[in-house]
């Protein structure tokens, strides 16, 4: 049920835990297996959104409901090396690969248990902006030490 | 940030975790959560379809890829009491309320931490058929244990 | 690749086109096939989410990001009797069953292109409250009108 | 409701529909729609799946159900520029950017009703495989010439 994919990736450096600073669990759902029978591409971009939230807002420097600044998601991408299948029970690596001014690029490692080389490694730029005017704004300390907590 | 619907239901017998047999945490999601910042009503029913065949999955009496014989879902409904919000785990109890010849009645009630009423009670009736013909087949019996197992 | 249920179905008086009011395609999406390889029975609700919410923003009456009253669901609830599969686009009617103070249940088909009995039959009650106060709110005349409009 | 997050991207040459093959019209759904009222990242990848796939069915040369071949997904990406919601239908333009011996990078391009330049801009690589083996195999006259169709 679980193939691999890295022989059609050119330079398939498949990461390693020890290369991500903050781990979360994922459980699978029935819906995130598509036609195919393994989790569908779509699904690890919905792991991301919510192991980086989840973390943000577990530090307390995030409240999408209300805060001041928000996180625009401005570029993303995953390549993928092996598949999974619902319902077995991932976990998702995080780190910051850069921290600017007003955004920030997390990379994310997906991996199976018990294994040790990702199945998925993928990133996203978030840019913090203001809720109501939209305009980045300058990553301020709390958030800014909660990011440079997972930065490699 | 949780507001009880309650109110507005007719018979709100809201059930207890004690009215259940089995139980699996369901960590939410980011996109669980609507414009409305709480979780959605449809993400519900991803529940119940995540719970139910992960039980029988893990029973070992479901195997969604290659089984001769699937469920198919012929009824769903949910009432909503209260309001959960990503990032929170729930967790959901299953119960069987009808054992059919060939078809199964979940019943399902979805749970904050830490507390005794559930947020909303659900069901659903499956029919088990053949793969290929998709005709309603006996339940067997290791299926049938699975299912008599958490009948109430 | 479509198999009726109906047969599962103790009392399956499949509606028809002409039972509805109002009508909206739905265009299926790859990942609304679940692993049997037609459309999971939660992708419905989906379906019901988008055009009731479709049909009150069109008409003026309901600004979710912004309104002083919003439309919280209280049950919902349908029954499958024939499948359908992603590519296909479908069509969705929709009536209003009964029109309270402050809630409004809505009833719902599913039909594929060409077919005159619903493959699917679903409800969903809304209750609208006030914003913050998330206390129902009685049904003011832009939103009674647009809602009575629709019903049977 | 609509603001522009182009700044944030440094070279941000916003494609234009005559960029693009194919053009199919994505009606938005109330649940693409996050906490912050508009689509979520994570819907414009599913957009791209149905897209892709729709075109190839409808090419009658993909048959997710029962075909020898299928595509397994190995890297997928997308930048944004600007933000859509719910209930908006958008356009997906659809081309081929590189066809290989037994791959294909798709390029698509997200579009407002009435705009011509994106508001988002994705791809993804599909490597076409034995549905039993897994293996790689070399795209078929059928297939590869339905994908030369869009080749830019």
């Amino acid at each position: 049920m679980v193939e691999t994919n890295a022989k059609y990736v050119t330079k398939a450096a498949r990461a390693t835990r020890a290369e991500y600073r903050h781990f979360q669990p994922v459980a699978t759902r029935w819906m995130d297996n598509d036609m195919y029978g393994h989790v569908n591409n779509v699904a690890y971009y919905a792991y991301f959104d919510t192991v980086v939230n989840a973390y943000l807002i577990g530090e307390g420097v995030l409240d999408p409901a209300a805060g001041d600044v928000i996180g625009l998601v401005v570029e993303t991408g995953c390549r993928y090396f092996a598949s999974a299948s619902y319902p077995e029970t991932l976990e998702v690596g995080l780190r910051v690969a850069h921290l600017g001014n007003s955004s920030v690029r997390y990379e994310l490692g997906v991996f199976r248990a018990g294994e040790d080389r990702a199945i998925a490694e993928g990133f996203f730029v978030h840019v913090y902006v203001d809720r109501t005017s939209r305009s980045p704004t300058p990553l301020q300390p709390p958030l800014r030490d909660a990011l440079a907590a997972l930065a490699v």
